[in-house]
């Protein structure tokens, strides 16, 4: 099973599949805890390209995104998923589509289209989209910003928009949880929701 | 105008370009000669990641040439088509398609619909496609290997099928010369297909 974990920065997607990961290797399962971008030795490359770069057009830096997530699909994914084990993932395909297609208006299609080739079709079997809204997310990564994170407001907003865009165009494959609630009701709903 | 030469490393691509550029820029036309991978500051450090960092699976390989080529497009491409230059590009998009799509086995249209996307459709006007058999490419490649030149025979052969196969494709774009005439002939005959 491939579950992916996918909003805001700030939503605390990165608690909860942490505490995902954790509840499932308490049951026995399988499981390895992933994150993106990076994931891989070329991913942290790839990252260090796209952040500390000079400028990097906007299809050039969905690109480098997309590349770091072959690799990894190649290289941690794909090989985890064969030998049966279930994979948690902080942020996946779903992040570029929002952040490259909804927030910096690439187009929803296009970078789904990109992704999709270069990961030749692997989706998750679950995306949790945490649910919060962008001024509280905004809030709450205070201080640790990098580059993209610089540019908040507007962006945040459209990138919020494509998430709900993507769980509604998704329904099987979404699930929706509501980010203000506690860690532990949050941890709780969402073990719920996967088993 | 925008034109790519395209064929195997050794097929004298890289030379009727450049002769290609000035006979154009002797006519008084305001022409750019660049080339990929490479073109951009970044291109180039993603070409380095591709020629020498640990092993690249075929799809990150495939996007990062992606990347570079989106940025080459945003930086040189159409900005220089935008004011109205020419431009000559030593290998574009149908390099992709053929080394990583037929040569590489990822696949024509995937690798096609990768690189549309993030070059959002900018094709060139015409494209000069310089045939040689893959045997007289790798005599003349001799020494000067890369990474991507070490698995000559069976990859090239496939490469140059995907060209001919893209040549029939897109017949309104592609121009196909043959690379066993002389640099001169060869030269004039090109002059007079683009004029």
């Amino acid at each position: 099973m491939f579950v992916s974990f996918e909003g805001l920065d700030g939503c605390g997607k990165t608690t909860q599949a942490r505490l995902l990961a954790e509840a499932l290797a308490a049951d026995g399962v399988d499981v390895i805890s992933t994150r993106e971008p990076g994931g891989t030795p070329l991913g942290e490359e790839i990252r260090r390209l796209v952040l500390h770069g000079d400028h990097v057009a906007p299809w050039a830096e969905a690109a480098l995104y997309t590349a770091a997530r072959a690799q990894h699909v190649a290289e941690v994914i794909r090989p985890a998923l064969g030998r049966g084990a279930t994979v948690v993932c902080d942020r996946y395909l779903d992040s570029s589509v929002a952040y490259q297609g909804g927030g910096r208006r690439l187009g929803v299609d296009a970078v789904l289209e990109l992704n999709l080739a270069a990961v030749e079709g692997l989706l998750p079997d679950l995306t949790v989209l945490v649910e919060i809204d962008p001024e509280t997310a905004a809030g709450r990564v205070g201080d640790r910003r990098d580059r993209i994170e610089q540019d908040l407001g507007a962006l945040w907003t459209r990138v919020d928009e494509t998430y709900r865009e993507l769980a509604a165009r998704f329904p099987g494959r979404y699930v929706v949880v509501d980010g203000r609630r506690s860690i532990a009701d949050l941890a709780a709903e969402i073990r719920e929701r996967v088993r």
